[in-house]
């Protein structure tokens, strides 16, 4: 390991250039610039040594630029950038080691952006802050690289389990489809899968336990397939798809049926999102479509974490991951995300420790 | 008056052939039938007299032939139809005079349609009914007709407010954005209305008292237009539009805003519903829609009836109508919702008194 204050190579994904429609692995670029493993003298930031980051389809819209502020940031283009803070940005975390004294002489700087930044589970390799040691296992927002100055500590979690498979963390909060169809069967829905491939659609009933689940592409008619499975209608659908899977599902709702909205990765890389032509149905059945995010639920996090964790060593919960090795095959692996190439939960390996 | 059990005419408005894309006057027609002013011998039947009927958009609905169930039943084509029961109905109501033995004779019928149906004020010219006496005045679901046999007289509520005027009745339930508007004044909101004509945004602002209004046929970017009176985003829309206007509005919500979805005024003469194509919206602002109807809320009626007189007797709620005089002005009124013809509520005074 490193010395505390040396000068280390620090491999990073970059953004290369914006993204409209479909992304190719070619809008990243894997570079490398170097690291300081030291915290500025009588800064509370922490370096952290990232493991293993999380691949989420939300890294899409982040990509592009746009007009008006989104609900994240958008990434930004090449090695260098800076990011001064406007209260509508959720999370400070990413910071050049290049200029890594500006968190100490530049109060309202709040990010420069160096590389792609997303949940990863890490280890600390330097610590100014009283709640960070050095080897502590951590959480949180962190850059697709080596090596990340860590401005805010605060905004990163211990890992409390360490006697769960450390990868599990980047997956804990992101994994969605595998663990909400569980958690629906604990709870006694009968819950049926939709899923883009037989090899899938076997994982999800045998491994996951789903009383269903079906193939969507090799379903002719999807207002057909529901009906096949939902005679009665369906009154929970967890929306992570969006348009004609979304209008399909509005012809089939229950009537005071429940549908909340987590993402819809179907619109993602559409210059032009589709429409969807049936939201009348929304009255028609009265339903109720919410839209939610992570960040707004982080208080809630740690009963979450021992709720999960006493699960998946119970083997109530099962898990399954696809690890990317190393961050060349980052960019590879979130593009994979778009194709649906990934089985389980898409990570990448950065470091095993 | 006539007497009890005399047979006299009946007018009523018929639908002549099921409508696609913009409804026309004459996919209606009014003929004249036959009513006997009485109930059959031992039912619990009752017989008004049609004073007042309400016309409201979502009759659109009821004017196409659906291939599965809609959350009303369709209207029947022609003068003489049977609806049986499978209880996903509402409200049974309307009985067909020429067949009126029927309610004794074969309790699984539940409807003969004759005659548009929709909510109105009554006065009860014959009873059978413990509860209903001749000469009350009554509001509920009536046909589009002068005399109307009503099987189930338990789905009507008395006017509790013969103090106001009686038409009133026709529209506490039903004149949505006039009074949606003025409530979210008396609850402290900023309100903003849309309309379509300068002479309808005038009386939103000095007659109803908004904040402000405008006329959506005048601006070139309903966008901007919002942005420009709610530079920091919408809290509540009370949705009764649907399409472009929704888009737009999407746009504009705040984070966690609300969308009670009461209506789509704007879709209900397409052959095709426009698409919305922004609804990922709803998650980037965890919004809430949520669509409802009015048969759900009917245990609170009464409460609403009171609360509603006292605001309308005080002078706190404005309430501005549109009477169409005589049923053969019927088909007209009807149509002239979806142009927008109609200042204020509009209804059909079938008879005065």
């Amino acid at each position: 390991m490193a010395t505390a204050g040396e000068e280390v190579p620090n491999k990073r994904v970059v953004l290369k250039r914006y993204v409209t429609g479909f992304p190719t692995e070619d809008a990243m670029e894997v570079v490398t610039g170097t690291a300081r493993l030291a915290v500025p003298p009588g800064s509370s930031a922490m370096v952290v040594k990232n493991l293993y980051v999380s691949c989420d389809p939300y890294m899409r819209g982040r990509m592009t630029k746009h007009d008006r502020p989104s609900y994240v940031p958008d990434f930004v283009v090449g090695e260098f950038a800076l990011q001064m803070g406007d209260g509508s940005t959720f999370l400070l975390c990413t910071l050049s080691f290049s200029a890594w004294d500006l968190t100490i002489l530049w109060p309202p700087l709040v990010q420069i952006l160096q590389a792609l930044v997303n949940f990863g589970v890490c280890k600390v390799v330097a610590s100014g802050h009283p709640d960070f040691k050095v080897g502590d296992l951590v959480w949180g927002m962190t850059g697709w690289e080596e090596y990340t100055l860590v401005p805010k500590p605060e905004s990163f979690s211990k890992i409390n389990h360490p006697e769960l498979p450390l990868s599990y963390y980047t997956g804990v909060l992101g994994a969605v489809g595998q663990i909400v169809g569980q958690l629906a069967k604990l709870t006694g829905c009968y819950v049926v899968g939709s899923a883009g491939s037989d090899e899938k659609v076997n994982l999800l009933k045998t491994k996951f336990g789903f009383d269903e689940a079906f193939n969507y592409k090799k379903e002719q008619d999807l207002d057909a397939a529901l009906r096949r499975y939902f005679p009665e209608g369906i009154d929970i659908y967890f929306e992570n798809v969006g348009g004609p899977t979304l209008e399909a599902v509005l012809n089939n709702m229950r009537n005071h049926g429940r549908i909340p909205v987590c993402g819809m990765i179907s619109q993602y890389n559409l210059e032009q999102p589709e429409g969807v032509h049936n939201l009348f149905q929304v009255v028609a059945k009265r339903v109720r479509m919410e839209g939610f995010m992570v960040f707004d639920y982080f208080s809630k996090y740690y009963q979450f974490e021992e709720e999960m964790a006493g699960y998946l060593k119970e083997g109530k919960i099962s898990y399954v991951e696809d690890i990317a090795d190393g961050l060349e095959k980052a960019p590879a692996a979130l593009i994979g995300l778009f194709t649906g190439r990934n089985i389980g939960k898409q990570l990448v390996a950065v470091a095993r420790e």
